[in-house]
């Protein structure tokens, strides 16, 4: 018998109890084992529920349970849930977790001290909810050098983008739709501003990459300025607008991350992920291209990867599955030296003066906007764009990237 | 150091030296071993190349070399792939394969030797190519009940029915130019009658129930009536046409398999699957929907999924990898008891005489052919379906299933 302890009783905690009892015969099949929860740590009491008779308050009680063999941290956020992480790790429990702030910021240290243990601390639900995507990068995509990591990593943001982008309704109106639905928080500034995004593409580009991207220095760029006219012209483009989470290896030792609103094609894998699914595109220099597929986030789905991590862990309790992510920090170029293509939309100017500083660019005109065109340029790096849109600056509605 | 042999010098194997040579670096670090190819197995000689420094002609020099801990075999077809398996496995040699038929005729008698003697027999690339679905399915989705698995796994049959969809071209015409370009064989039986697409449902399948289904149990249609004019109906319904392998656990032990072309709506994840690639979607209990995208066949993607096999087997050189796969058969419903919708195209008969018969259907006409309409039922049996078109029999021009 394996034992386990749940800390946080919330959303994905109950999730987490309620998949280990739904499906508890093919779990123990596939761990080898029966897992039990022996304890579930919250500060409130679920009278009436099962969960009660396991209930603790104290953290003490788990720490100095020598039964207590895999800590599941379902609770978010960095404290308490670091110190009760690093505590459980080395006492020789192996951790998993959906803590994608947890991960970002404290990762690589917590790595290093399950590595020492020969324990584990696996985070398959951080990112993605439950698209299998860490286990991807760390055990299936082993013959490749991965150069490119693509997400629509935020359900929140991708629902209101289709909203705008199928119901033509404004930023305001669409975020009110998914506050109401449960989709955005009443605070929903970590979603609409890509505080999200930004840490789950830190973290998979981290193991894709083998080093250490440090969220902090990530370019991270919201959809609040996002506009139906905005959705007009990308329909008109035959194209879309979604919050792409996205780093590249452009060279033996350069890359960039961002996470930015962009206008993709219809060729894009990524192009057909709507409402609030969630999809992670990955290159490598042998497999090309992939896609991976699912509910990013929600109750069960991300349960769903938590307790996958539990049979990892229960198949290897003492024995540590090697992560592909050094803390060896891996530096990202200026945002000026990346190469891209910009979309622009101005207004009071007129095309000659636009072909002045963009000969190459085609234009594009909206009926219902008349007053105002736009055109996409050709890629350069964005330093050079700078520059060259400096002529048009006091014209200038709108940019934002084209995802090639 | 870990010594491997490639068992067939053609396309996947080539595939697989030029893998191991070009990402030595990072694929070492991932085995956390140095992986050396000790021979190739051909029955040609390839002088120039530097792999005839390693080529051996006789199997019997890989056999009874101790230090080959790992085979890998690329040759195809039954035998004498299967003898060499066997014995390789048999002297405590790990394998890998990309060999579909011999994993969906010999796969549990393959995997029970292993088990028994703590080494591995994986076979990723045989399903979907560079897609990881075999390891999502082993050892990602191990927290569900799968209750689907629906793939677009041939590339073939998918190119030509884009182009069909796209191009209104005929089969005949689109065939010949998947020849021509590589992407057909010149026997595309295997390919556009659905038995390629069938033993990788059946190996599929197996791994997500955790039974053997035996592929020559599963009814497989193929592609090669579908006409332009299908294509313009499903147009009009927006809609496309894919060859489609599933197979759905309806009921404790209640399970349907098959692989046919379906309609598929644009809200499916697979609508957008175009071209040469490849998809698997998977539904479990509580995930909900998941898809993994990718190539699925080509050099470079194949020999992708047979290296990443390899370095798992290198991580796990005698410690048996769970598979939830038995030997025990899982059994097929009646196919007159599956339930679908059907599309129906007729000619010579009238809307009245087809409400006689499905009372509930809505009916589709097509400008271009005056002479005839077509209508989808709604879901029933495919045994009532028999029954109630029994009426309209000399008036059937075509069926398609529809997918839900």
């Amino acid at each position: 018998m394996i034992n386990i302890a749940v800390l946080g009783y919330g959303t994905v905690g109950s999730g987490v109890v309620e998949v280990i009892n739904t499906n508890h015969k093919s779990i123990n099949k596939r761990a080898g084992d029966e897992i039990n929860i022996k304890y579930v740590l919250d500060l409130r009491d679920f009278p009436g529920d099962p969960v009660q008779d396991i209930l603790v308050h104290d953290y003490e009680v788990i720490a100095n349970d020598p039964e207590v063999d895999i800590v599941v941290e379902v609770m978010g956020g960095i404290e308490p849930a670091y110190t009760f992480v690093k505590r459980a790790l080395e006492s020789g429990k192996s951790v998993c977790t959906s803590n994608k702030a947890l991960v970002a910021k404290h990762g690589p240290e917590l790595m290093e001290i399950a590595r020492e243990r020969d324990i584990n601390f696996l985070f398959e639900a951080s990112c993605g909810g439950g698209i299998p995507i860490i286990r991807a990068l760390n055990s299936s995509l082993t013959a490749d050098e991965i150069d490119e990591i693509t997400g629509i990593l935020n359900g929140t943001t991708n629902y209101m983008l289709y909203k705008m982008s199928t119901e033509g309704c404004e930023f305001d109106t669409v975020l009110k739709e998914a506050q109401a639905k449960g989709y955005a928080e009443a605070d929903p500034t970590a979603d609409v501003e890509g505080y999200d995004a930004c840490r789950k593409i830190a973290i998979l580009s981290s193991l894709a990459y083998g080093r250490f991207l440090n969220y902090e220095n990530i370019y991270t760029e919201g959809i609040t300025r996002i506009t139906p006219e905005d959705m007009a012209y990308a329909r008109e483009l035959g194209m879309t607008i979604k919050l792409l989470a996205t780093s590249r290896k452009v060279g033996e030792d350069s890359f960039y991350a961002m996470v930015a609103p962009f206008l993709l094609s219809q060729n894009s894998p990524l192009f057909s992920v709507n409402d609030v699914f969630n999809a992670v595109f990955v290159h490598g220099n042998v497999l090309g291209d992939a896609m991976f597929y699912g509910s990013g986030a929600g109750k069960l789905p991300t349960a769903s990867a938590v307790v996958a991590d539990v049979v990892d862990e229960a198949k290897h309790l003492h024995r540590n599955i090697m992560m592909n992510w050094s803390s060896y920090p891996l530096n990202l170029m200026d945002m000026s030296e990346v190469e891209g293509r910009f979309f622009v939309r101005v207004k009071g100017t007129t095309v000659d003066c636009v072909k002045e500083a963009f000969p190459e660019v085609e234009i594009v005109n909206l009926k219902e906007l008349p007053d105002e065109f736009a055109f996409i340029t050709s890629t350069m790096r964005q330093g050079e764009y700078e520059e060259r849109i400096r002529a048009l600056a006091d014209h200038i509605v709108t940019m934002i990237r084209v995802k090639d």
